[in-house]
């Protein structure tokens, strides 16, 4: 399997949110420097993405099927065959999580959630069932769940990750603002919140610093 | 001011993190190798990130004052000065982002919630007052909100975020999976959870690919 970065990973499912607006409004062909122009990118890199990922972008200077591109992100994400998830811990973040709205569009199946709280187990969230831990292993066998996301406590997060790949899980997706470690062969990925924020606050402290250049500049 | 990638600026809470769980234990110096060692990094890479923020770090082949590169590090992402925020679209996401602990660790502080439904508007959650957006200009003014927090439905995002820099906030934090626009001289940043599960689905192909290849190589 070819190498892909992060950040490359991390722009196939925009392209794909875009070719499927595109497909709504009836649009047929779209050209890389359209593709481009919408999402501030080279045209070097949509067209370096796409082709990695579709036959169909090996021709250039034509038009690209909207509909071919569409499948074929969609492929490469394995959308088709949606991961099956488990959420553990149904706090605020977890709950939010179970009620999400769009994860099926995004190759995602979420089963049920994972709790200790004997008022949440036997219950049921975003229309997802609530089982103690320790029917996890029963649970991740019998529902196919493959993806642990963890949502319980900084405390407890690495025990409940070793729990939850002893029981089967093979991706993790962890969104307790720690470093955790998974043996090789298991998969994580971190949603950090916090580096996120870094992103945002680096971005404000440059547009502040322009914004002042600019001030004394007319005040000469 | 210098330029930092996306990637490098998403380490510095990471690397924070770390030395203040050394400083807990009681180290009180560290060494490049021994952080690169941690994060699986190269020591070239953790020289070059802690050398742009931290002038503790000129010197080659010392330990470093872990307390030092604390502050620098804090001083860097701003921590000192947290950034005013109002979550926007308070229902289940909205709800746990009100309710997060680790904010105020993280530099955030979040003021307020802003939301059209009137059994909402006039409570509290997770501590802090839901408005009406009519109120927006003023709260915003009033608690000098200058960061919004969208977590409202696609379909009207955008409209929010007009709405939200007109009346004065200078960085959005994008939680909705959709595309957005700001104009100049205000900064965006999304949390978008398509891409990290499309990193995290392809580590699992990844996997999954190098596990059939020793199977068959066993199978010889």
């Amino acid at each position: 399997m070819a190498n892909f970065s992060k950040n490359q990973l991390e722009r196939y499912p925009l392209y794909l949110k875009y070719f499927k607006e595109l497909e709504e409004e009836g649009v047929e062909v779209i050209s890389s420097p359209r593709i481009a122009d919408k999402f501030g990118y080279s045209q070097e890199q949509v067209r370096k993405d796409l082709q990695a990922i579709s036959e169909s972008f090996g021709k250039p200077k034509c038009g690209r099927p909207v509909h071919q591109l569409i499948q074929d992100i969609e492929s490469f994400l394995g959308y088709s065959r949606p991961l099956v998830a488990a959420v553990i811990g149904v706090g605020h973040l977890g709950g939010a999580l179970l009620n999400y709205p769009s994860f099926n569009e995004m190759g995602l199946s979420i089963a049920c959630g994972f709790d200790t709280d004997p008022n949440k187990i036997g219950g049921v969230i975003g229309g997802k069932p609530i089982f103690k831990m320790d029917d996890l292993k029963a649970k991740f066998a019998e529902l196919g769940i493959s993806i642990a996301i963890i949502c319980v406590p900084n405390t407890v997060a690495q025990k409940v990750v070793d729990l939850s790949v002893s029981c089967g899980a093979k991706g993790i997706w962890n969104f307790a603002p720690i470093q955790l470690k998974v043996k090789d062969g298991v998969s994580l990925e971190t949603v950090n919140l916090a580096s996120s924020l870094a992103v945002l606050s680096h971005k404000l402290g440059k547009a502040k610093a322009k914004e002042n250049a600019l001030l004394q500049f007319r005040s000469f």
